[in-house]
C-alpha cells in the first residue's frame, strides 16, 4: 500500500470496472470482486491488483498473494489459484490505466502562496497554483491550472499553456512552454547555450536569439537542461519524455513522442524524428539527423546520420548486428590470446 | 593554511595528542612538539601535519617542508630530516581523523530564518538551523540539530533525522532521511521516476508510488537525482555515499556503505548489495543484481548481473582481466595492420 | 527575427559598419546597404545578414534570401545573386562581433529586490543588480555591475569581481570569483568535494578545506557543479568555457581558455594547461596532467597524462590515430567472421 503520508487512494473498484479501466479482459475470477489498492507481485495482497510485464519476475508472479493481476496472454496459464486473472495486450499500459484510477494525479496547495513575487504584469488564468517563494517575471503568462513548485523562477514573458506543472528549484526563461507539461524539480530551461568562437586570444560568445519550446505533454526529468536556439529555437516535440539530468543543446529538435533517458546528451542543432529513443548516457554529436523510430542504445556515441527505424550502438555507433559481431569477435581473439 | 574567511581552525595539538587522535604511531619525533594546522605535503611548513597516501606524490613527500607527516611504514625512512613522522595502516583514515579534529564540522547561523516559509503543522526538534527562504511543507518532521540550507524545499510529510544537513537549493519530497546524512545543494530527492507506458498513440504515464528512503550517514552530491519508487521504494543504504549528478532510478536499493561516483547512473530497480563501487560515468541497466563489494569501472555500461566481489569494465561490461586482454588484442592488431 | 519578448535588437547598420564592427570584408554589395537584424541562412530575408562557417549548411547558403553574409573565402563564389558578401578569415567570430552589436547583453531587473535576504556586513558595489529571493551571506562582497538572479544563494564572505552574472537557483560557496564570470542556473560551486577514507567500517569524512577560484571571463554552463578544494583549491583557468552538467572534481586545476563540454567530467587533484578542450561526455580520471592544448575526444575515458597538443580517443583513451585503426580492423574482422 502507498503510504498515505504522500499519497491518497480512491476506490475501491470492482474487477468488472478495473476491466474496463484498463482494457484489459477478465479471464478468471468474479467481476463483483472488490479491489481497494495496487502493488507490486511480492507485496500485494488478496485485495491487489498488480501486473506482471517483464519476465524477469515470472516467479514473483507465480507466487504472488495478489487479489487480482494483469498479465498478458502467454502467462495467463501460470496464475496461482485464487487470483483474478486480467489479461491485456500491453500489461504495463493497462495497468497505468488502473493505477491512474486509484491515484490521480492531483495537485498540492491552492492559490497563490503570499511569499510568491508576481510581476505586475504577468497574467495567472484561473486555478494555478502558486508556491512559496515561487518569482514569475514581468508580462509572463501562466495558463489555467497551472501549478508551479516553491522556488521556481519564471522570466519574464514565458508562456506556460493549461495545466503545466513544474517542481520546485527550476528555471524558465526564453521559452513558450504548451499544456499539459511537467517539468521536474531544477530543471533549466532557456539559458544562453554554449554558443562561442574559439580564439587562442579568448572565446567570443555569439548572441543565443532563439527559444525553447516545448510542446503540450512534454514530460522533463530533474535537473535535465535545455538550452535556448542560437537563432533558431529548440523544440521539444509533443509527448516527448525526458529523463533527469539530461543534456539538450540549442537548435536541437525532437519529434513527437521521443523519448532520452537518463544522462543522455544531444548537442546543438541535431534533430530528431518521431519516437526516437536515445538510452541512457548515449550522446549524439551535434548537425545530426536521426529518423523517426530510430533507437540508440545505452552510452552509444552518435557521429553520424541514423535512419529511420534503424537500432545503433557503441561508441562509435554502428548497426546493432554489427555491434554484436565486434564485440563477439574482439571476445574470442581476447581468449585466444589470453594466459 | 585554510582561508580564514570560510574555515576556522581549533588546536593546536601536540603530536602525542595527534598520534592519539588520529590511531597513527609516533615514530619520529617529539611527543610535546606543537602542531598548529593541516596542509597539503607542498604547502605544508614545518607547523603543520601532513600525509602521503598515494605514490604519485612521493617526491612531495621527500621535499615536503612540513613539520609532521602520517605515511604508510613502507615510507617513513623517506622522510626528510627534521620531519616528525606518523606511522599508519591507512594514512588518508588517520589523516582524516586528526583533520576533523582541527576543522570539526560547524553549522553556518542559528535558528529559523524570519524568510522561511514552514507550514504551521510541520514539527521542528530542537536546535535546528533554517535558512532564508526555506519552505517546509506541512506535516513534515526535522529532527534535532538539522541544517536546511537557503532556498531548499522540503515537502509535505517529509520525515528527516537528526543531524541531518540539507544545502542550499535543494527539493525533497516523498522521502524518509535518516540522521546525520548530508545531502549538497541541488539536490533532487524523490520526484516521479521515469515510468510510462510507451506507445505509438502517447506515452501514458504511471503513478508512482513509492518513497526515496534514505538510511543513515548517507552523503548525496551537489544536483545528484534519486527518484522514488513506483511501488516499492527507492533505498539508499546507510553509509552510502553518492557523489555529483549521479542518477538513482525508481525502485534501485543501495546495500550498506555503497560509493557512486560522479556522473554515474543506475536505471530502475537494480539492486546493489553492500560495498558496491560504482565509478564514474559508469551506469548499470534496469533490473540487475550487483553482489556485495563488486566494482565497475569509470564508463563502463553493465547489462548483466555482477557477482559479489567481481571488478568490471568496459561498455559492455566485462571482468577486468578480459578487458585487459580486449584491449591489448585490439591494441596490437590495430599496429600490425597501421600504415 | 528574434522574438521581441525575449531580445530587444538595435541597429540598423550599413554593410560598411557591419564590415568594420566584424572584421569582415565586403567584396560584394553597396557599403551603404542598410541590415536590420541577423538570422540564420535559411531564415533570413534580404534585410538580414546571416553567416557560412560549417559546410552541412552550403546548400543552405547557396538558397538563402538573406540581404548579406558572412563566409570564408572559399565560398564566396557560391553566394546567390543579390547576396551582399562579407568574407572573413573566422566567419563565426565576426558573426558573433556583429550579433552582439545587434544584441548586446543586457542585464533584467534593477537594484535589489526587496524580497533579497542580504546579510548586513555584506558589501554590494554600486550597479549591483540582486533579483527576487536572493540570499547573500555575512561579509559577501559583490562587484560593480554584478547580476545575480532570482532564488540564488552566495554564501557567507564569498567574494565576486564586477561584472559578473549569475543565473537563478544556483548556489555559490567557499568560493572567490573573478570578473566578468557568468554562471548559469542552478549552478553549485563550493560545496565539498568527494573526500573519504574508505572503509568497511565506514567511510570516513575528510575535511575539505580548500576554495573554488574562478578566474576572469568564466562561462560556467546550467547545473555543472565545482567542487571546492580539499587543502589547495579548485581552480577554472581565465576565459575557459564549462557547458552545461559537468563536474569539476575536488583540486583540479584548469588553465586559461579551456573547453569543457557538456557532460564531462574531471575527476580530483587533475591538472589542465592552457586551451585543452574536453569533449561531451569525456571523463578524466585523478591527478593526471593534461597539456595545453590537447584535445579529448567526446565520451573518451582518459586514465593516463597525455602530453600537450595531442588528440587522445576513446575508453580507454588512445592517440586518435590508433583509435581509428582499432575501430576500422575491428570493424573488418566482423564483417569478415559475420553471417
Amino acid at each position: 500500500m502507498a503510504d498515505p503520508r504522500f499519497f491518497s487512494v480512491r476506490g475501491p473498484f470492482t474487477l468488472a470496472r478495473l476491466a474496463d479501466i484498463s482494457g484489459a479482459e477478465l479471464v478468471v475470477g468474479d467481476v463483483e470482486r472488490t479491489v481497494f489498492d495496487v502493488a507490486a507481485l511480492e507485496a500485494a495482497g488478496p485485495e491487489d491488483l498488480s501486473f506482471l510485464d517483464n519476465k524477469l519476475y515470472l516467479e514473483a508472479f507465480t507466487g504472488s498473494a495478489a487479489g487480482a493481476c494483469i498479465v498478458g496472454a502467454e502467462h495467463r496459464e501460470r496464475a496461482p489459484a485464487g487470483m483474478a486473472v486480467l489479461v491485456a495486450e500491453d500489461p504495463y499500459r493497462s495497468y497505468a490505466l488502473a493505477a491512474r484510477a486509484f491515484y490521480p494525479e492531483e495537485a498540492e496547495g491552492r492559490g497563490i502562496h503570499e511569499s510568491a513575487v508576481v510581476d505586475g504584469s504577468a497574467r495567472l488564468d484561473e486555478d494555478v497554483v502558486i508556491g512559496a517563494g515561487v518569482v514569475i517575471g514581468a508580462g509572463a503568462e501562466i495558463g489555467r491550472a497551472c501549478g508551479i513548485g516553491a522556488g521556481t523562477v519564471i522570466g519574464p514573458r514565458v508562456v506556460i499553456g493549461e495545466e503545466t506543472s513544474i517542481g520546485a528549484g527550476a528555471s524558465v526563461s526564453h521559452a513558450i512552454i504548451g499544456a499539459r507539461v511537467l517539468l521536474h524539480p531544477g530543471v533549466r530551461i532557456g539559458q544562453r547555450g554554449f554558443g562561442f568562437a574559439m580564439g587562442r586570444k579568448g572565446h567570443l560568445k555569439v548572441p543565443q536569439l532563439g527559444r525553447v519550446i516545448i510542446e503540450d505533454d512534454v514530460e522533463v526529468g530533474a535537473n535535465s537542461t535545455i538550452d535556448r536556439g542560437s537563432g533558431p529555437d529548440t523544440v521539444i516535440g509533443a509527448g516527448s519524455m525526458i529523463d533527469n539530468l539530461v543534456q539538450i543543446g540549442h537548435n536541437v529538435r525532437l519529434g513527437r513522442g521521443c523519448v532520452i533517458v537518463a544522462q543522455a546528451g544531444v548537442a546543438g542543432s541535431t534533430q530528431l524524428g518521431d519516437y526516437v529513443a536515445l538510452a541512457a548516457q548515449a550522446g549524439l554529436v551535434g548537425h545530426l539527423k536521426i529518423g523517426a523510430g530510430a533507437q540508440i542504445a545505452a552510452q552509444s556515441g552518435v557521429m553520424r546520420d541514423v535512419p529511420a527505424g534503424a537500432i545503433v550502438c557503441g561508441s562509435p555507433a554502428v548497426p546493432l548486428k554489427q555491434f554484436f559481431r565486434q564485440t563477439a569477435v574482439v571476445s574470442r581473439l581476447a581468449k585466444k590470446r589470453g594466459t
